[in-house]
């Protein structure tokens, strides 16, 4: 990485964080020059525009998922494990990675409804955490650890509700039983999967 | 109700229509007034401030909340029936009633950490839902329809988790077969909870 590549990763790691707390939205170069305390015109040499920066942000934090979620998880067996291997990177991604919660689920609500590039670079991110996890849920099909008639992209779906809920009850209901429940809930999912119930 | 109260729902009305477009943090007395036509010395005479106009909205959701799903969630027979009353009234809740998606979803995220009034009444009616949905699922295992051993917190928590996931397939993804995903992953969680499997 050149010196120039470093600091713009310091600086959309600031910026993740920010967009973390303020929401993708309240991200702007104004308000990350206020943070960074670096000039804005020093950040314009980086980003043309707050577009661009919300989009180079989603990018840098989709990174972030690989290097924290998917990457560790592909190191576990194929199949069942695998899959909890999935939810636990992703549980500890969600619960520790922003101060303000996932940047994700926080860019969903914000721009479900707003068109035009940032919304599209979030669909994309979302689009390929949904196909990665049908894709390990097929091979908990193929290894023969959940059955055959297994809906992949319906499982994927109920693990996304449990992640979701687990956000919504730890930030904004502050539940001490957050983790709980979510565990149980995954429990239940994967025995509902499986070719041969424990 | 009187003149001026009709004036104040009618603008409550607007207002949540607004906030579920914009967020309701965007919700302010200024956007108000460019969307109502009505000028910001009027809006005033109604909100002291854009916060208490943000609690108010909310509040006015929450009530239209118990029009729309719990009024008629408690008219169905208790139990399972009851149960199956209260998804179905709040799915069509949350896909139709706002233009721009449920309003406590999007709120959620963007005030899980500021804290304040609003943060605080969006808590409260939180809380209330899941304690009316819990107290749902108690009757279902009183009347016999569900397991002794179900856990109504842990139900409660995986319900909201089917519909915060229906949000999202529905309004971010546009997946046509988000209504359809919702449905079979409530019927799982209620095949789960029977005392008698079908």
């Amino acid at each position: 990485m050149s010196k120039g590549e470093q600091t713009k990763a310091a600086i959309l790691d600031e910026a993740s964080d920010l967009a973390s707390r303020l929401g993708l939205g309240g991200l702007t170069i104004g308000t990350l020059a206020t943070a960074t305390r670096l000039s804005k015109s020093g950040l314009y040499a980086h980003f043309a525009s707050k577009e661009s920066l919300q989009v180079e942000v989603l990018q840098y934090a989709r990174d972030l998922f690989t290097d924290h979620v998917m990457r560790p998880t592909v190191k576990a067996p194929r199949g069942e494990p695998r899959f909890r291997a999935f939810f636990d990177n992703w549980l500890a991604w969600q619960s520790n990675r922003f101060a303000g919660g996932c940047i994700f689920v926080d860019a969903a609500s914000e721009f479900d409804d707003r068109e035009g590039p940032v919304r599209d670079e979030l669909v994309r991110a979302e689009r390929d955490k949904l196909e990665s996890v049908a894709l390990v849920i097929s091979t908990a099909i193929s290894e023969g650890h959940f059955r055959a008639d297994v809906d992949p992209q319906q499982v994927a779906y109920e693990l996304e509700g449990i992640l979701l809920a687990h956000h919504h009850a730890r930030r904004l209901m502050r539940d001490p039983r957050a983790d709980e429940l979510a565990r149980r809930a995954f429990e239940r999912l994967v025995e509902s999967c499986r070719a041969h119930p424990a």
